[in-house]
């Protein structure tokens, strides 16, 4: 068979949103603020079995998904032909267990900032949701 | 003077926030979706006069958009050395005016997807916050 053209548009599967997670460390989580626009604050994150895993020291994330769980995802990509973005949505909790800790991977994850992050934060997902399509040139490349 | 290593976490100022949006294109919009996780979608964009400028086809972030304007605005950057992130939080509206749009210079902004976006929307900011800090070593670089 000779390769294809990717459609230039098109909705990614949920194995296909994981995989693209996977391989992506940097992402945006977004958190609800009542009737106010969403918090939205860039994350170093690793993706496992289904869920998103992060880092947090004890601030004003960590109080705001301990009083309200409900939060969103998002990571985009390029490989310089196809564009990505994926979003993951459900319900954060903190994660004492030592295990899946480990089993994660998160704690090998150096974060992007220099503040000690000694919570680990698992977003389950109850929504995946990913597109990619061919990326038009930009004109300032 | 000698040059002054700057801290390793701080607040950026507004003009500091809009002079780092203004040399980046890629950013994240974020829509209230009422008690469930926000929307969140990366845009193309650029900022002019205290707002930012992205276009959009005829699509659910259209009507998102017309039947409740409140949405924030993530962007964040690298230089190898100092991470930073902005958000900006406001209020989305359709611009019709062609002097303005023809001003913000959106227009001449190819977006990265292949689809046609006759739109103009813009985020006037409310607030606008933003951080930066000294980027530690991540394990996969």
């Amino acid at each position: 068979m000779s390769t294809s053209t990717p459609p230039a548009i098109g909705r990614l599967s949920p194995d296909e949103c994981w995989a693209l997670l996977e391989g992506e460390h940097l992402g945006r989580l977004g958190l609800p603020d009542r009737d106010r626009p969403p918090e939205m604050l860039p994350v170093n994150f690793v993706a496992f079995e289904g869920a998103v895993y992060f880092r947090t020291a004890f601030d004003s994330k960590l109080f705001h998904i301990t009083s309200n769980p409900i939060a969103a995802f998002e990571a985009d990509g390029d490989d310089g032909v196809v564009r990505w973005s994926v979003l993951v949505r459900g319900t954060a909790t903190r994660v004492r267990d030592d295990a899946e800790i480990e089993r994660s991977g998160v704690r090998r994850l150096v974060t992007g900032s220099p503040a000690e992050k000694p919570y680990v934060i698992k977003l389950t997902a109850d929504i995946v949701t990913g597109r990619r399509f061919v990326r038009a040139q930009s004109p300032d490349e």
